[in-house]
């Protein structure tokens, strides 16, 4: 495809997230009120609850069942890791994807323990990448360039991930017969990416990089101090433009983080949860919100973040992370954690039995108080 | 089995705790070692690596396995209903022990997710429950007396409700050839047992009743200040030990309340994790770790219940929860969450490939920073 019917794509994607113009009233309120009638005190699961109805409004479900569970992984370089950024050589990212399609990762457990399948997407991995019919591999560039010097790719090829991200989706949610995906999960693999990240989250959420930069894999004192700089150059040399999600992309940004952005927005045009992992995952939906602002309606925060810019994200989108575990893998381990609590939320919600069906006495037959 | 009897079983569970004296070290250690050669960063999944070390600790296994999964729910009834401190009228308790038989309340829903079975036991209900080869009919009591005006049991029915509890996990333990259990959740029933278990609270932590006691299923404000008068009064006419188990169940307990501590101790001395629930499953971890203080080192807390009480009961017990979603509907509803998330943390301990099988390259061998 060219550039322009990249973009058209990307047009054709935002219209229906605009026109849904939020989460389903009807579906809300029906969830709702299912809710008051289980066999349980009216709001006594708390989140639980508040989870199941919010999927009921983004899907447009009553009572939505998530039995197709996709857990999209990204995988792409950084020009930026020439620079030291990382405790890991750039190599990593081609053995990490490799390790993914043999199934030892992290993501690869936690996705089995959510009954998740896994896409591994080369976006712009440096080295070679196998064969294998489960990658999918896009491989846009060898990664980006050094977004301390200059832009990190093409408009062009900003667009390109983006449209990859939304025809990943379409084609997954076309399985099954079109039931192929009732929840995705955004992670993403790369040396350096979170280094562009922190860029990103900087530029969108008007931070200075300093507050929004943490020790990624785990770098040492003087790794970290070069860290910041490399985000505070990158963002001197390309001044990128907040409101323009492309432009985001083009200067700070990622191949993977463009394919993540392109699967935030399918999933919100398709009315499907997509649940938002670590750094990486919630700079991408930085910039989906970016190119599409209604797109935040379908987003759930999985976990909360050791990197501080992650806390800057979350505040900026207005999501509550349902789990606060100091990770800071990435990967998608996180969204497939927080992929398990929806399942367990909207099961609750499907599967239990009202006061009537089970004969329970309701609260109006409580003895009284003695005077 | 008499009084003695009781009282002995109790005190031979009590001995292997003491004698364990706390984590098994060469399985921590190993535990902690593995996870630093796992294909991800050092203590990049946070909690979810601690938690996985803790089971290692509690279990004395290395790699722990937990693929049997027991949820026990433990119904009683409580003489202090009549006060109208509760919502619901008591014949909620049997209605409900009904349900759990039905497979309709949360804790099925949520304990079929988690893959764990399910054994309600009607510990001391005042109405009839089912004759059902599923439910444990203990019956030690048609609910208790009145707390807010003597003692709620006698001691030689304190220690049966121990003992039960005892009895039933080794009994379940020896199912499947002796590994039957690998990791138990608490989780209960009962009109008016958090008015119970705010008073076995406000006893073992030193609070006042006010501090400690909630809305339970819900009360209205005149509801929720005769609570607390009952608490109170519950404390004035008993004046528990604090330091004696027996004696906070005698005085202000609840039988099913024995049995979950019962469960507690059995799990402390047989090596398997033992999930702490809300409220009242709390309120039996107090009465535990009263009998035995290093049954403490098998506690593991699912959740921060919305209930003040439960984070009272988490700070005296020093355990950190992992998830904190305003739940208050106790049935072991948040263990089951919890047993979800540490079968997680021990998947991945078990399953993911070091840096060596899957030959990704450790950090020793990143870019040097640029001067």
């Amino acid at each position: 495809m060219t550039q322009t019917s990249h973009e058209d794509l990307i047009a054709r994607t935002v219209d229906p997230i605009r026109a849904r113009g939020g989460p389903d009233a009807s579906a809300t309120s029906a969830a709702s009120a299912r809710q008051d009638t289980l066999t349980k005190p009216p709001g006594s699961l708390g989140r639980l609850e508040e989870i199941a109805v919010r999927i009921a409004g983004i899907t447009g479900m009553p009572r939505p069942r998530l039995d197709q569970r996709l857990i999209v992984v990204a995988a792409g370089d950084h020009g930026v890791a020439a620079r030291g950024v990382s405790a890991y050589p750039q190599e990593v990212t081609a053995q990490m994807v490799a390790n993914f399609l043999q199934g030892g990762a992290a993501i690869n457990v936690l996705a089995g323990h959510a009954g998740a399948r896994v896409r591994v997407v080369d976006a712009g991995v440096a080295s070679e990448t196998p064969e294998d019919p489960a990658l999918l591999r896009l491989r846009l560039g060898p990664g980006t360039a050094d977004i301390s010097e200059g832009p990190a790719m093409s408009r062009a090829d900003a667009a390109a991930s983006v449209a990859a991200g939304i025809a990943l989706l379409q084609s997954e949610r076309a399985a099954n017969g079109g039931a192929g995906v009732d929840i995705v999960g955004c992670g993403e693999m790369g040396i350096g990416n979170s280094t562009s990240a922190a860029a990103i989250i900087a530029a969108a959420t008007a931070r200075p990089p300093r507050a929004v930069t943490g020790r990624g894999t785990g770098v040492d004192d003087e790794r970290f101090e070069h860290k910041i700089r490399a985000v505070e150059q990158a963002l001197q040399v390309n001044r990128p433009d907040p409101s323009d999600g492309l432009d985001l992309l083009r200067t700070v940004g990622g191949y993977e983080v463009g394919v993540l952005a392109g699967i935030y927005l399918a999933a919100a045009a398709e009315g499907i949860p997509a649940v938002v992992d670590g750094l990486i995952s919630g700079a991408a939906a930085l910039v989906a919100v970016a190119i599409a602002p209604e797109a935040r309606e379908a987003l759930i925060a999985s976990h909360r973040s050791a990197e501080p810019g992650h806390s800057a994200m979350l505040e900026h989108l207005r999501l509550e992370p349902m789990l606060d575990f100091g990770m800071r893998l990435g990967e998608g381990s996180g969204a497939a954690l927080g992929i398990s609590l929806c399942i367990a939320a909207c099961r609750v919600l499907d599967e239990m039995a009202t006061f009537d069906e089970a004969g329970v006495s309701d609260s109006d037959e409580a003895v009284e108080p003695e005077p």
